[in-house]
């Protein structure tokens, strides 16, 4: 186990990043198409293509997931990727013509102190989202880094650097559940001044830092922070959790509200009237179609939970592993802020 | 009145296409940010930027509406169009930075004798769906062609060539309410093997030939057809209604419902499994804000049935005027069809 989403078979992660913009692109690919389906309760959303992952609507399987910055202006980055797909024949086909379906959803990084060069010249100069998208495709694999890349290269949070994270782990039934977010918050990972993350109770190992819970909380650490006093900045979190259990596009919407709760419990607020928080649900149906390693038909119950297990440790790992961008002013990272006494998780 | 969506106050539309490729895109843009929402009834949509228009999410206005050819491929169509309007300064500001929404749906004409040279080297080829957004957006203006342009360019239906319609029409409140369709219909907007429209009964003056309703319906005219018997190849009619009344965005919602009421009147089978089919609903609310001409609250059952009417005449206005594409095996369009029985519309 990588303790990443690519845990569960049949997915691969990649990542690209334009430095000086400070923002990026995650994609995720899948060796064949896979059943989805989304849930989106930030109230701010950008996306693309997701109407037809609705559960009413007839496509039943997707080849990409796509994670990026830029706001609505990344949306472009969903076509990058389908050219490479395109390219590799994935996804149907229709009378000869190959039609991947990659969806999108994007989060606000335009603000993160990076030069937003198509800004200031919009007609003359496009947006990097197409070509980080095709870069990210072209990238994927079944290792990636975690912290500030691809779609987390330009997060934050409210008092610290955000970025990608990942985690998985297995049911008792014996499917992988895994989960992959790029953490933009509009609230805090962290509670009050100190180094404990929200989601202590559901970490394995020290996979961030081991940190556990605080002695005691005291009122200023319930004190709810968020960017942007006192309306509310535009931010997001948007992620995607995976399973190599078989389930129906159905079952894939529950998937995606259930795993929501893991961005519940890792960070505070979330899903707020300017977060655009967003949450795919995949199923590779890897695991025997029917039934799964323990002989039995796939839990959902147990799935969802652990899927919002694994959600939270990911947004927990995604700011543990951060590194501050390099401009004046920029946020601290978690390691700068808490100094020595980080420690560095191992793959377990 | 023009007999165009653009005799709403506020509308503006453009085209551009792309004659090899068989391809192009249309835009309505606004003077000011618009309320809007959308529905999709269709069970195979593709859009963009869409989910942020359901009644429960924040963003309260919009700045355009793309329609587009290139199925998923032209979702980058939204990104040319954005590039524009943060050229022109359109749209919120946060903190210095234009973030324009444009929203968008596209419709599948990949297999219309076009040249989709992106499909072929799809990595180093982009689909040409950006720019035809932008060169679109710079192109909008209150009077703009039918038939064979912008989205409508590819645009098939199961008889014969589709392609861009539009209509309008005044409440007897006094409100202005149009609407614009790219007509790609899995079914057909004429009655059997005649020139009849189904949506004759709508049509104001010979505004689609005034052929009216056939003396006598026969079994055969009844029979259902539509593009790739037995199970129905992928098509999409995509539309918007607009009008002037000030409607909040659950209005605009419960508009774009009533509305396609008028795509299930002019065409025949419409909202099928392969079919994408969107209705965007937009109120520029340049009427008097809390009343109309008439001194009344908008009746929004009064025009949310104009806004149907208006559709229905915009899809048959886009059979009506379309040329057939210069491939072989194109299907032929309604006046090569009916030869000279077709009397041109002049507008009202």
């Amino acid at each position: 186990m990588r303790n990443l989403i690519t845990d569960v078979s049949g997915v691969r992660v990649g990542n690209a990043h334009d430095a000086r913009a400070a923002t990026g692109v995650t994609v995720a690919v899948f060796d064949q198409s896979v059943t989805a389906s989304v849930a989106t309760l930030g109230g701010a959303p950008g996306s693309r293509a997701v109407t037809l992952l609705e559960p009413e609507m007839t496509r039943a399987v997707i080849d990409a997931v796509v994670l990026s910055g830029g706001s609505l202006y990344g949306l472009d980055a969903a076509g990058g990727v389908s050219a490479v797909l395109c390219a590799e024949g994935r996804g149907a086909t229709f009378g000869g013509i190959t039609l991947p379906v990659a969806v999108q959803a994007i989060l606000f990084d335009l603000m993160n102190g990076g030069e937003k060069a198509w800004l200031t010249q919009p007609v003359k100069r496009r947006p990097p989202y197409w070509d980080l998208g095709r870069d990210a495709a072209l990238a994927a694999a079944v290792d990636f880094a975690l912290g500030t890349v691809g779609a987390g290269y330009g997060g934050t949070t409210a008092n610290l650097k955000g970025g990608l994270g990942s985690a998985s782990q297995r049911t008792k039934q014996g499917f992988i559940v895994g989960a992959l977010a790029a953490v933009n918050a509009v609230g805090s990972a962290t509670i009050g001044e100190g180094p404990h993350f929200w989601a202590a109770p559901y970490e394995q190992g020290r996979e961030f830092g081991g940190y556990g819970w605080p002695a005691k909380l005291t009122e200023p650490d319930l004190a709810i922070r968020f960017k942007g006093q006192p309306v509310g900045a535009t931010a997001t979190t948007i992620a995607m959790v995976a399973t190599d259990a078989s389930l129906t596009k159905s079952e894939c919407k529950r998937l995606a509200v259930m795993a929501n709760d893991g961005l519940a419990r890792a960070l505070r607020p979330i899903h707020a009237p300017n977060d655009g928080d967003t949450v795919f649900a995949v199923s590779t149906a890897r695991a025997d179609a029917a039934l799964g390693p323990a002989g039995e038909p796939p839990a959902l119950t147990e799935i969802g939970a652990a899927a919002a297990d694994c959600l939270a440790r990911a947004v927990a790992r995604g700011v543990y592993e951060a590194t501050a961008l390099p401009f004046e002013n920029a946020l601290p990272d978690f390691r700068r802020r808490f100094g020595k006494t980080v420690r560095r998780s191992t793959p377990q």
